[in-house]
């Protein structure tokens, strides 16, 4: 049986115009509503995440910046995975590198996030990797930014330090996502899923890939297993 | 003819559980995608309201901090009314006095916020004006926070300073909100609304009260003003 539900926001539950589908919204509420933990996964910075939670009505439980940090509930405590210095030594050396051409990278957010960095795709991200190759830091593309973060944490290793929060374990929840930073979270979540617009390797990774793209990729998945899922 | 519309958040077009309603989004979006200005407003910090207009899908215009921050559009800058550190010295103040009562005000995001602070209504709201009564702040209670704030700010005095930056005049705003802090910005705009649930200071102050509460009264203003609006 299921018990909770872990879904990636941008391209999940959104359309393709990164708004939010209502529909889905309606979907998760009525799943929170029936105890079913929901947790909100994304790049994004926690602030944000607290909005969505808010916005969408669940129990205020998110993993942000791309599993960097986690939160259980509204009132839990930020817990931080990785070390933002060493992400910030390699921004400061990738800065100086593209300032003698020139540019100028465009962060998001800084000073609101606490594990990644996140900047704007305005250079090709295999010479970020290239820049960045002896640097203890991991680079990120999600399609909607570029991130740096401490090698060795995702989605995936942000799921297994949150279930016993919730006291539950990783193959308690249903995952679902689009991007190839959320193929750790489907592969440790007890069911993966992806949506229609998934990248081919989250789908050649995922139990069920759904038929119909974005919000109503997710609309579809979750009704398929909603017969799964058992409140608590 | 109405040229924009300036919504506040909570109470208005959020359900009683302060999820947003589904409905409103829709038809926001539908403005929005005609060309007509949408502007936030909200006692919450900038990083919440980015994630508003992000997930609602606007052009990215706010309001935030009940006037003390205003922005418009997503790469437009943080404007700040009013002077946060005659804030933080009040708040000094209140911290001091309630901690000699063995009690700690419980902050809300106060590392985000760049203009107010705003704490948990766990003290009598009464009893926090007369504490501050010498201070240059003003004393806010929006029913879901206390908020200190530089005097003579408020979303009114920000819809006055963000319409030129749209190219706009109040004049062009159609306003709707449900709480005492709306109050200005209904008489500053074009057309003030109230949704039913709102204070009866409001409905008396405004133009057109909703029969509907929350976001169904919401949804029921905007299409009696409906063929008022125009799109730029």
């Amino acid at each position: 049986m299921l018990k909770a539900l872990l879904t990636d926001i941008d391209g999940t539950i959104t359309n393709s115009s990164r708004r939010l589908d209502t529909e889905a919204v309606e979907l998760i509420r009525s799943l929170a509503d029936q105890g079913i933990i929901v947790v909100l996964a994304s790049g994004n910075a926690p602030c944000f995440m607290e909005a969505l939670c808010k916005m969408i009505g669940t129990q205020g439980s998110f993993i942000a910046e791309n599993g960097g940090v986690f939160r259980v509930g509204y009132a839990g405590k930020l817990h931080v995975q990785g070390d933002q210095a060493e992400v910030l030594r390699a921004l400061e050396l990738l800065q100086d590198h593209y300032r003698k051409e020139g540019m100028e990278l465009e962060l998001f957010s800084p000073t609101y996030r606490f594990a990644d960095l996140a900047f704007a795709r305005t250079v090709p991200v295999e010479e970020v990797r290239s820049i960045l190759r002896d640097q203890p830091v991991q680079v990120l593309d999600t399609g909607y930014a570029i991130h740096l973060q401490s090698k060795g944490i995702n989605k995936g290793t942000a799921l297994v330090a949150l279930a016993p929060e919730l006291g539950l374990v990783p193959a308690d929840f249903f995952a679902i996502g689009d991007s190839l930073n959320d193929i750790e979270m489907l592969r440790t979540a007890g069911i993966g899923a992806a949506v229609a617009n998934a990248h081919p390797a989250i789908k050649a990774g995922a139990q069920y890939t759904a038929e119909k793209e974005y919000g109503k990729g997710f609309v579809e998945a979750i009704k398929k297993y909603y017969p799964y899922f058992l409140a608590r």
